[in-house]
């Protein structure tokens, strides 16, 4: 049963791990003939930004990929090309972040801050397919099946959220910014009180 | 049974995982001194483009080696050296796909198709020799031996394919291109009705 | 039971193995222009140095990880976030140290120094935050959990050690950096004789 | 029993992984404006060969660690560390590669195949000391016991011949590296008649 979903969760765990750590490449070390140090490592703080943050969502996403796979049991094709649609958002993240970071006090930050936000609109479609596939498959198991219904109706809450925040992107890019670290957080955390007698798959790591 | 091939399945998933990711380090984030920032994104379409093709066709072997591995229950030396000749053939792979993608509207397109197209070729010829040794060997689980004789069939229809589309390369870029896409769609599609019965490591994660 | 932390395992397994081997990146071989070879080779000591140390470093910290999650049974959204915690300080120690073994020579060395001490300070909080997060959390196995309180101050010892070392780049930037390894050497030894009673978590492996 | 190790094998794993993998990153796509492709392609023969020397060799290494592991049942503190070792030889390994190929028809050469066999010369003893602290520390699985004494002397060989390896570097490079590859031939070739019965652990995947 839990074997069966034990090589898709490895090959992921291997992908988010290099995802998570891309951005690190970033982070050079200024050569000891570029004049002050400090001043040289304050200079490059969007590579420090980028690799934070990068860090974190990535991060975040594992958490919630984790908590998704620990309620699947079975596994088919499907759940493969859609896993592997997911780790493609994944490692595209890097991409957008470290581009945010560099162009932040630059002309074309409106451009930039909608491919980060658009980003996370993607991935949050890419979670829905995941988990409705894992529905309609029937891959589940047999506690979060019952409340299936009810837990797509909150993943359903994913995109229209990120959506809205790739909208602000236009209105203002820091408060859209800002929008899409709020979302994060709220995603990570684990549901309680009445939200969690109908969302196991929310409490993935407990159980 | 299970675990006398898992650390080469593990070991697998770690070099797929860096091989999947490598071209997102080609995908550089344009200098903020670039000028427009919108066309220097679209000018390095190249780059997301070798990541994209590279991403799905290592991804679509990395589900075809899950569903070979599914029915292989015993090791040997063999099966480790030739897993590591098909290893290698996956590591490659980003590239060749580099090469067409940079060169595409070059004066070397042929050659770098050719070099793509010929890739995919040896990796069949791999798979191949990977699945042979396993029959031959009485690797495989008791309900895919019974359908070995006619998996071989379906198997050698991948090299041929492969050589064909390496063939068209010199007749049409293009062409060659296309089969080579529409091959990577055709071999992941898990087969259907009559083909099912005689074919059971095709539908592995099913099983 | 112990399935409920592998997938953590796994994944922090990976993220480790990125950051033991970031530094050989860094060490580049010579061009066959840049004249004799072996003055070149010796010209770029400091890549070594750092790969050496940072290889060193980050593999006893996955010794004391391992030893850590041997004794913890149970996981929850906390762990998980606390262990990312530490993942994040594990990717970031290869940068100060490819840092100070760049700068040990120049003006700069007390900041790069400082650097080098302060990420170990960091991480060793960060060890401990994940400890006390297992055990307030009941996450601990039966032999352990009765040793919990001793084991505790026995934790306490890795942050006011490292402040000191941190304290002493300001005094003596080669004496702080022989404490801290100093440090490593002592943190990676298996207690012995009495402290081994208490401290089942330390011995991790050999149970 | 065999879950002792796992964690060692997995980490160990993800660390050969991206050592094997790692000269890819040498092999770069010329870019469109230098001139002929195919003489472009041609000229960066010492990228292929590095990568591929160093995927064969890092390949084979990883199924004598594979082998090795299969037969220790049992963990401590000293197994982890001389395990860090070995991996740090590993992950050395395409350094010298490269330099060889880089340098094999430059003034250096002999230089840069003296770290070529001398890495393998260091391998070698790092094998034995994991080998010997195996035996010592009873590690082992009992049907590996009984022939340890028999395989100790094997095991013997390897730093011996290195050694006569990394001397014949001074009489002739060409040859000292024939002989490098003639003996990762023999130890990647699994004993048969007479001296298998005394090396259960040479046929580890077998068994």
């Amino acid at each position: 049963m839990q074997s069966e979903t034990s090589r898709i969760e490895a090959f992921s765990d291997g992908v988010f791990a290099i995802a998570i750590t891309l951005l690190i490449l970033d982070v050079r070390v200024p050569p000891s003939t570029a004049g002050n140090l400090f001043a040289a490592l304050i200079r490059q703080w969007p590579t420090y930004a980028a690799f934070l943050i990068s860090f974190s969502f990535i991060g975040l996403m594992w958490v919630n990929h984790h908590r998704l796979f620990n309620h699947i049991r079975r596994s088919d094709n499907g759940l493969m090309f859609y896993n592997l649609l997911l780790l493609l958002g994944v490692t595209v993240v890097p991409f957008p972040t470290a581009l945010i970071a560099a162009h932040y006090n630059a002309a074309d930050r409106t451009l930039s801050a909608a491919a980060f936000n658009g980003t996370y609109f993607v991935i949050a479609i890419f979670f829905n397919v995941l988990w409705r596939h894992a529905v309609r498959g029937d891959l589940l198991d047999s506690a979060t099946r019952e409340a299936a219904d009810s837990i797509s109706r909150q993943y359903t809450v994913g995109p229209v959220a990120y959506l809205v925040c790739f909208g602000l992107t236009w209105v203002s890019v820091p408060v859209s910014l800002l929008a899409n670290i709020v979302l994060a957080v709220f995603f990570a955390l684990p549901p309680r009180t009445k939200t969690a007698k109908h969302a196991p798959q929310m409490q993935g790591a407990t159980k």
